[in-house]
């Protein structure tokens, strides 16, 4: 009575919770979303709404008596999904993908049926328990060394995003040049990364009252493949110091959001633990790949650094909200983060023996992260995955070379993973740079107007690029040479349009 | 072939995502859980394993080859069963709880099936727009006014916890500042709140870089019945006034998390108006029950605040990670927090007719948050969650005439809203007051211990005080009944053993 869909709002029988009630509409979710799975290939991977679609669908208020599932779920399809620009959509090539699977999904299932709030150890043992454990099985799966791991001296957490990731180790930094030379000194600390380095992490720096002036974004350049140059890096280094600031914190990248760059962490390692600064590694797309041994030289160094992140959500088909971020010294990340209010305090956090997740990360409250990643791991394997990202890069790998075989197109970047950054490349002399961008341009409004197909694009080297980014989970090869093709379509009828442009 | 369960690590063949295969594991993971809800009641409260049980239960490593959900499913009876700390009992009335439904649970299914990434509008319009219709809603139940939605000059936006709420808004307040009177007056800035302000209060405004000296926590006590009192507000402020330094911040909170107190948003509004200060209201726990039109008046004030923060999961049976936050300014909030890298540029953003959300939290990622709420507040309606809100506050009313009604007995705090503090007072005029809060402190252990109730504790006046905390999904009258019972159960044991101590 009263409860989901009765259509009666008698609160004295009102049960949000009833299990049977839960069983039928779960289940009838499920069929839902399977059907979903099933469609999501024919849908527009693009959404074409315009701004303030869903407003005009909406009543102005919530409703105060109840509606029935049925008639939410029809509002799911007819004002929803138009919305929707689907990210699960094989034909979805745009930025990273946010990769998921059955597993992932299940362990989700889970997550959100105990709703357990692991801000201490005791309020949820087993939801701390499980992701120091699952913190080390992913730290082995990417031969980290033991300094990263609870079985050796260091650990691992889940956060959400890379960006609270920066933030907490960043912080962390702080803190400890605090503690060495005096909280004063704040206005003298100073960052580093490059002009790839994700955009959040300025953000982040000034989140935490880094004086903007302070915050260096190095360029980089088509010579060294958008990687972030040590030797410049140094150079800036020294410069700051000759200028009585003080170097606090360097962020690597391995696979920039551009390109897919590598910073080469062994280098940039030499200059941090040179003028002891904090060297946090940002591996949230490139990471995943160092599961396979024929990626993993790309985090070479990584042993001097100090904290390192990688997002599963990007590769490892763990859906979102599922940043991966170990540590070396737990212990400054605690004495930077911890709260120790009367209403938390309990036995085991008194006796030092446990970890109480609240103080790794900025929020108290926080749900039971671990199990997704865990499922993902157990139902899958280590070969499962690193054959997942194998096929991935295999295709990327064809895609690239269809670029190559076309001479009216190039590829601006090395393909280190599975992005292709390329673009058409007028070969009449008279096209100045500004002509060849917007051409480029048009090409992507284009390919992404007919919905069949989602790309994104960056600007490096002050050149407009076109990136295909290989991963989403129910890609195959078929959806790769499809899209090929409909860029090829474009392409045709863009340079006819432009008389024959390419001889 | 070498999907979940199968046993088969075979990549060519890998399908993480098939259609079917969701379909059937997934219909079993809705059975196992819909189980879990009919049988939680029979499990202990709180854990009783022992710091480290898990990973003596589970290997070192991940496993090479996939492993069958049944395996998993058994594993998660026999290894993380046992370490739960069941939020989701009827016997939970620890901390604030977090409160689930069946409408939430479908809804987080629904974000977890799209797993679009709303960053822009474009990458998720859908994603976007009912955010802000959402938000809209839960605004009008409040009768919030017109300058905190988006139907008026405002809006709103949903974090995932109160920390992330206050960390937004107070960078926003600090950029405002530092647009009036320059960067350099950072180590100026002073921010309020009170000794009952949630403990990340501290913690956010550390992270922001505001000065440790500068992070003022003024006393509360029995006679303000914990409230912030806006006259030792107004002075602490005229005297940083007078030392030079700039009031900032304050923050509200409407139900602390001791004693769920309310501080005088009118008053302590006042005195932030008066000094240009960004007043934010906490209202995680209290918020929801304004909701009712009998309660609505702890908000009393919020339309001359900056910003208003409240947590669905708290009490709106919405799942975790789910904290809506008004701004007056929006445009503050961006100015604080927006990125413009080119990867993410698009014309809908361009054309400023669009609300991105990455310029309106901490990370650039965020998943289709909306969808819990949108389907609590359609299949329940408001009436049903008003009668909710209800039901819990009687319940603890109930449990409240329980502790009069017992001379051993006293009631700490007024009760507000569904949470009883609570205490044993022996009545023998020799115990001190150490061996009275010895003897509650006890009284928990026991109380704890047997698995059948678990409550928290906190120490308010230098009292230490029992939580009653009324409200987990399941609760029934019985539940209450049942919990006072082993409560007197454990203090006639007590009281005995201390020698007959109440008279």
């Amino acid at each position: 009575m009263g409860s989901l869909g009765s259509g009666c709002g008698n609160s004295r029988h009102f049960k949000p919770l009833d299990p049977e009630e839960f069983r039928a509409q779960a289940h009838q979710m499920v069929d839902f979303i399977a059907d979903y799975y099933k469609q999501v290939e024919t849908y527009p991977v693009l959404s074409q709404v315009q701004p303030g679609y869903l407003r005009a669908c909406l009543p102005e208020s919530a409703p105060y008596r109840p509606e029935p599932l049925d008639s939410i779920l029809m509002d799911v399809r007819s004002c929803i999904m138009p919305g929707m620009t689907h990210w699960l959509s094989p034909s979805f090539f745009a930025f990273f993908p946010a990769t998921v699977s059955t597993a992932a999904f299940l362990g989700e299932m889970l997550c959100t049926c105990f709703n357990s709030v692991g801000f201490t150890w005791l309020a949820s043992p087993a939801a701390t328990e499980l992701e120091m454990v699952v913190m080390d099985w992913l730290a082995r799966m990417l031969k980290l060394p033991k300094s990263f791991m609870f079985a050796g001296t260091g650990g691992g957490v889940i956060q959400n995003t890379t960006s609270e990731s920066i933030l907490v180790t960043l912080v962390a930094a702080r803190d400890r040049a605090f503690d060495a030379i005096g909280i004063e000194s704040l206005r003298k600390l100073v960052v580093y990364g490059s002009d790839q380095t994700h955009s959040t992490f300025t953000k982040t720096c000034k989140l935490a009252g880094i004086h903007p002036c302070n915050i260096r974004s190095i360029p980089t350049s088509f010579h060294t493949h958008f990687a972030l140059s040590h030797v410049l890096l140094r150079k800036v280094v020294e410069a700051d110091v000759a200028a009585g600031l003080v170097p606090l914190y360097v962020c690597a990248t391995a696979g920039t959001t551009s390109t897919a760059a590598v910073d080469p962490i062994e280098q940039i390692a030499d200059v941090a633990n040179e003028y002891g600064m904090w060297l946090h590694v940002d591996a949230a797309y490139g990471g995943s790949a160092c599961i396979c041994p024929e990626f993993r030289h790309y985090l070479n160094g990584i042993e001097r650094a100090d904290s390192l992140s990688l997002s599963p959500h990007k590769w490892l088909l763990s859906y979102l909200d599922c940043c991966c971020l170990w540590v070396k010294e737990p212990g400054s990340l605690v004495r930077a983060l911890s709260t120790d209010p009367e209403y938390l305090r309990n036995g085991p956090s008194r006796s030092g023996s446990v970890v109480d997740y609240k103080d790794w990360q900025v929020g108290t409250g926080r749900r039971f992260k671990s199990l997704r990643l865990w499922l993902v791991l157990r139902s899958y394997g280590v070969a499962n995955l690193q054959g997942h990202i194998r096929s991935d890069v295999r295709m990327a790998g064809l895609f690239e070379g269809f670029v190559k075989s076309d001479r009216r197109f190039e590829v601006v970047a090395p393909r280190l993973f599975a992005l292709v950054c390329f673009r058409v490349v007028p070969r009449r002399r008279r096209v100045g740079p500004g002509e060849a961008d917007a051409m480029n341009r048009k090409l992507l409004e284009w390919v992404n107007s007919t919905g069949r197909v989602y790309m994104t694009h960056t600007v490096v080297g002050g050149v407009y690029v076109l990136r295909f980014a290989v991963g989403a989970t129910l890609t195959e090869e078929r959806h790769v040479v499809a899209a090929w093709n409909l860029i090829r379509e474009g392409a045709d009828s863009l340079l006819k349009n432009a008389h024959s442009l390419c001889t």
